[in-house]
């Protein structure tokens, strides 16, 4: 291990619904929340996940952020490096999302696809490596 | 410092025109582009670059991925800790960026404010912490 310079880059989700987003990356990806901000009008503003070491945020869309459902689309793609990818994208679909390209093992090495979550995120997940 | 489970999770970035990107990223952030692959049209199709220890990767678009040129917008905020968060923004302006939120001292402590990048992915950037 190398010291780190405390430099960090964290993608921060804006969603349609964060609160169902939420509980779908919970259950599909193995997201933990560590914490959640709600406002006034009940949504939120603010929320930590993590899955294992990686971390990124999330907030429901509003007037200045929109979500991909509002866009059409996302120009921000998720490279995720787990373990078990194959039982990931099985999970995502079960849970409402869909494969944009299958899991397959790659030809420069390693094993991955490319799933989209309901809400118009977009995962390039890998197999972590050891 | 602590072990790490080696779960990765890394944003990447469509935009049109990479290679101008990767330049203003590089002279606005300081970004030191790590790994470059041009397609045979000669579009950018993978880079890698680190902001001292925080890393993203990159794309032209093209069919399959949009920018948030062609999207109106970006769904994916990207917050960055790093030092001299005045002076990022003043270089953000001055390489042809727009500032989103001004940087300013947060009720909850802490120094940072918003700025859109030529290609229009916004980054919130807030000064690290020691």
């Amino acid at each position: 291990m190398t010291e780190t310079d405390g430099v960090t880059l964290l993608p921060r989700l804006v969603v349609q619904g964060a609160a169902e987003a939420i509980e779908f990356w919970t259950q599909a990806f193995g997201a933990e929340e560590t914490a959640r901000y709600t406002g006034e009008n009940g949504a939120i503003v603010h929320a930590e996940l993590a899955i294992g070491d990686a971390r990124f945020t999330t907030k429901d869309e509003d007037g200045a952020d929109r979500s991909p459902a509002s866009l059409g689309g996302t120009s921000v793609l998720l490279m995720l490096a787990v373990d078990g990818v194959d039982q990931l994208a099985e999970r995502v679909v079960s849970l409402g999302g869909t494969v944009v390209y299958p899991i397959a093992d790659a030809e420069e090495g390693g094993r991955g696809g490319r799933v989209r979550d309901p809400f118009g995120h977009e995962w390039m997940i890998s197999e972590r490596r050891a």
